[in-house]
């Protein structure tokens, strides 16, 4: 299948890496080219520069948002959650009839808010939006045309990919949207990733709680100590 | 030992009644005791009137807040997170010195605001304090002599005082707080009712996560069904 991943950050690399080890076609889209293969230092989350990670994949396609949307039929989303309604807008006409799964916590990253959580990169961020609305919301309201899943988010980028690594794959990933074929598409991806419980939270609207669980999260890595993997299950009773 | 409940709703039962399943000497708090036993109708959430209940526990008493409070070492605060701040104020000095377990979720109950998520109980309410603060830091803030730990808030009222109803009690527990001593008598406290993965998330800032959870409790509850009790598990990788 031709999949489009959307952003070149590490959760996007995962994303790539493990696409094209299960044999798909993957394009993926940024925001200018040459500047992103003309990087050099890591990021401000400490991930390295694009290009020699990109050398090390001959076999994957590193093109414009517009360009990467354009080959393929299934979109993910990785970019970054305060640029990502913008960035897809602009090429709404590109993702029109599509599936795009969006896994963005829209997390601001503003120096001049101070944020009482030192965390090991630094401080904690807050969320916007928040509570009464969604990032997934907001790009689904952006882009009408387009079927808009929320998955990935509640879970590490590097074991997203690799759920086996934790609990023998036992826990739970989260899917939230207004389109059932496009969920089905959502589920069919997660499958083959490994994820054997994979629980549809329903309408878009539940991606508010699936951003806002973000929080819990890094509270769950910083608990357990940096470095340690985890996953969350549902555990049902009667 | 003597243990105050603050509250006669639902949640408030459920720990009253197994505070005196266990042996405690339980003592409950309300606004108005003589209000709270005319009552003759379900509130607002269907649970029913307080009187009745109470007349089945005759081994309860009954009290003001202030009274409630007064008498015990350890407090566990029921009251809604609409009201939780000033009720508590008002008797900052019956508090001093003790732990207050705090369980609330500020729910912003205002028929003003349209909440666009319908529940099987009418629609889904936003929060107040969100992201940037949470109720548990505000108690803290208006009781800086009190010792604040957040804790149940993430499950079920009724599973709360009973964890191995599901699955075996094989799942996860949060508490969060600044007093490690009053961190251990809510472990403690947990540890009678029943869980055996009690997980410190660490300073109360991560009350915030924990009380944000509630979309993500709520919209996994939707997705099981109506009466599926159910947990979360944190699944602990390499």
């Amino acid at each position: 299948m031709k999949i489009a991943v959307l952003g070149t950050g590490g959760g996007a690399r995962a994303h790539i890496a493990k696409l094209a080890d299960l044999g798909h076609e993957v394009h993926v889209g940024t925001r200018d080219v040459n500047a992103t293969l003309a990087r050099t230092e890591p990021d401000v989350f400490g991930t390295p520069p694009f290009g020699p990670w990109l050398a090390g994949h001959p076999d994957i396609e590193l093109h414009t948002f517009a360009d990467a949307a354009d080959r393929c039929e299934l979109v993910i989303n990785g970019i970054d959650g305060r640029n990502a309604v913008t960035a897809l807008t602009a090429i709404a006409g590109r993702l029109r009839g599509k599936t795009l799964i969006d896994y963005a916590v829209p997390y601001v990253y503003d120096p001049d808010i101070e944020h009482p959580w030192p965390t090991p990169w630094g401080v904690m961020p807050t969320l916007d939006p928040c509570d009464g609305d969604s990032l997934a919301e907001q790009i689904q309201r952006a882009l009408p045309d387009t079927k808009v899943v929320k998955a990935f988010v509640t879970q590490e980028q590097t074991t997203v990919v690799d759920p086996g690594a934790i609990g023998g794959g036992d826990h739970t990933m989260f899917i939230a949207g207004e389109h059932a074929d496009a969920k089905r598409q959502a589920t069919d991806l997660l499958t083959a990733y490994g994820w054997r419980d994979v629980l549809d939270l329903g309408p878009l609207v539940a991606a508010r709680g699936m951003e806002m669980y973000a929080h819990m999260h890094s509270a769950i890595g910083f608990a357990l100590g940096f470095g340690t993997h985890f996953g969350i299950k549902v555990v049902r009773g009667e």
